[in-house]
């Protein structure tokens, strides 16, 4: 969806995203640090950026500030306790245009300090511009697509008011005073109301400050407030099931594998320009994309080659091929690299170095002992967020149990870029 | 809780637990293959045993089926196209007092065709027994616990009906005609119900038997039948929060995630009686009790010690170390006895099999070439359910750098144990 040119939500409109990730609900209950659910949540602003561009390999330079320049500017609203962390995360993954805003006691009081600034800003030093419709988000829902937040916007502007919903899952009961079961009400006719949300800011800032002490303690549904000192019906809009809450241990188990999958959709190969590297790099790389559940394109190209720059902006995952015994030099150029690209800084990536060996027996253990430093290394780079794993293929031109060793090896990579497991880095497995 | 001794609930009475595994909710809607729940439920079943086995490891033969002797059957109710699978699972597991019967189109319709099979039994060569409560679970909610099918069966002795209810996550919305919001739920007035539920036989029987079509079709809820159709109102009881529905994808990235964090609680270390191995299996279970995230017990004993039956079939994780040059003669020795008391039918289990090596240089590569051979030999134990993995450490006593080494050695086993990848399976690791 060509997001930056449709007029109805171009940049200079003012909307703004507010975030609400205070210690009130969700995952907080549960005990856990606040810091997971908004740095998550940044985080996944920017994967915006990434999913998008893993379908076209040829679009260039499309900075995440372009990407969601719609959005004119980002409250992050966090507990006093958490204000600190909260800023030192925006600073280490050079987010922009974000103002942290202490929150409440409650959903509601977070909420609306968030939208206050926009009045105060005149006494403060903050130089807000009151936008036009406001997204209210939960940081504790991670995976929000850009496409469901436009859709709130545009119906928001015409409306007044709009929120994300999805079908319950569980049919919902009401209880009499006794515990037991007074009515259950007929599914199809509820549905869950979710994140995110957005309001003409005029309506929703309005229902904050007419709204009881008692709304305010005890609400917790902002499109009930808008409905009841506003007169505004939100518009109901269908959301996909990415927008659920990370409330449980579950859910962040849940949200790890899915953040890893992510990442692991793609695969760059390279390899030197030795022949036999250059034959294995096409070998594995053909298997892996018909073999092993790697989705998505994965690259096999020369180290020199031109396009490599742009592609490796828009991967997690390296493969890298060396017959040449100088093995260090050329991961650690990789390393450099990916380094200069920024890539590292939002998540670790995967270089996988491969070795080729040409037979079985002498230089086996030839092989292994030359590559003992590699866990040196993989210490050193994982302070760059590389993980450095090695792997040993033993590689013999037109032997048939070549391509049971690719699958071998095919296999291994999968499992290495999915499980991401920082401990098992410098190790060197053998295909 | 003492549940075979509870005399409200001890066997004969005719306790029922009826599991709806039928493609017509939850996770089958999203294209999964039926047998994904059904399986999981099954296996959990039996994990109730090893959860609370795992509590003492001295309580001694403990069957399955004395753990869960209150239920007297067990009906398991899946689409026609799944019977044969459902059957398979069953005599591979040895799940015992199961009758598999046909779902229909629907929730409703699935569920009365299980209960059905008492009242047609004499005419079938089914020698059931009408029960006196009948328990009805969904198959995919498979981190069910003992606990709350024993309370929701004596509220439902008391009552006539019972179901367990949790919180809602997110707030409930009723939509107009033209998809706006017309009102929200006061959250803190309702519950979503879950399952397991529980019913008197006759009460629940004859709601089904009364109940319209328009119920069978369109209807979700049984406490709901129970109520229409025999003024019944269940008791609502409190669960936790592990009885979520697996319906999306990322429900099972969470229900794996658990099972491994479930499986990965206890490792076994086990040694020769060469002095260097005792001394550093002394020191690894020391290190994995205080450094690694590995809860509950682990248990660090010789391989002759009396009580290694007894904590082998309790365990699903063994260390396996070895001074001698014997290597694969040592870990068959284990498989075998890992074989015997049937712990990996169930779930795989890891056996780490760890070396030592005295000096850095030499005897690491020397190490490297004698292992070579663990390659094929986890290949071959693997079609038991066994992933052996093989970690090198250069042990030398007295050295300074001994509990760097140690706790990079445990960082790798807790790695290896929490991931369980068959892939890396005959990977020698290097602490």
């Amino acid at each position: 969806m060509g997001l930056s040119t449709d007029p109805t939500v171009s940049a200079g409109h003012g909307f703004l995203l507010l975030i609400n990730g205070s210690c009130r609900s969700g995952v907080c209950r549960q005990g856990q640090h606040v810091e997971t659910p908004c740095s998550a949540f940044l985080r996944s602003c920017r994967d915006m950026r990434a999913t998008s561009r893993s379908s076209s390999y040829h679009r260039d330079n499309y900075s995440s500030h372009d990407r969601i320049s719609w959005i004119s500017d980002i409250v992050v609203v966090v507990s006093l306790e958490n204000i600190e962390t909260m800023k030192s995360i925006i600073e280490k993954y050079g987010h922009k245009r974000i103002t942290v805003v202490e929150g409440g006691v409650t959903r509601h009081r977070s909420i609306f300090n968030g939208l206050k600034i926009f009045l105060n800003s005149k006494l403060s030093s903050c130089p807000l511009q009151k936008p036009e419709v406001v997204i209210i988000h939960d940081a504790v829902r991670p995976f929000v697509e850009e496409d469901i937040l436009l859709k709130v916007v545009l119906a928001a502007k015409e409306h007044g008011a709009a929120g994300a919903i999805r079908p319950l899952v569980s049919t919902v009961v009401a209880s009499s005073v006794d515990g037991s079961l007074d009515h259950s009400l007929e599914r199809a006719r509820y549905r869950a109301s979710e994140m995110p949300q957005a309001f003409v800011f005029d309506i929703i800032y309005q229902a904050y400050h007419q709204c009881s002490d008692y709304d305010l303690d005890y609400g917790t549904e902002c499109l009930h407030l808008a409905l009841k000192y506003c007169k505004t019906n939100a518009k109901l809009i269908e959301g996909s099931p990415d927008l659920w809450k990370v409330t449980y241990k579950r859910d962040l188990y849940a949200a790890e594998s899915i953040i890893k999958d992510n990442l692991s959709q793609q695969v760059c190969v390279t390899t030197d320009m030795k022949e036999d590297s250059m034959q294995l790099g096409f070998l594995l790389h053909e298997t892996l994309k018909s073999q092993v559940k790697v989705k998505g394109i994965s690259v096999f190209l020369c180290k020199n080659d031109n396009c490599l720059q742009n592609i490796l902006r828009q991967c997690y995952n390296f493969i890298c091929i060396n017959a040449k015994k100088s093995y260090f030099q050329e991961i650690q150029e990789l390393v450099d690299i990916i380094e200069n690209a920024s890539i590292s800084v939002l998540h670790p990536v995967v270089l996988i170095s491969v070795y080729l060996t040409a037979s079985e027996n002498m230089s086996f253990s030839n092989g292994i002992e030359e590559l003992a430093g590699i866990k040196e290394f993989a210490r050193e780079v994982e302070k760059k967020n590389v993980l450095v794993y090695g792997l040993l293929i033993h590689y013999i031109k037109d032997d048939p149990k070549l391509q049971e060793t690719i699958n071998s090896a095919a296999a291994i990579i999968s499992a290495l870029i999915k499980d991401r497991n920082p401990e098992l880095i410098g190790q060197v497995l053998v295909a």
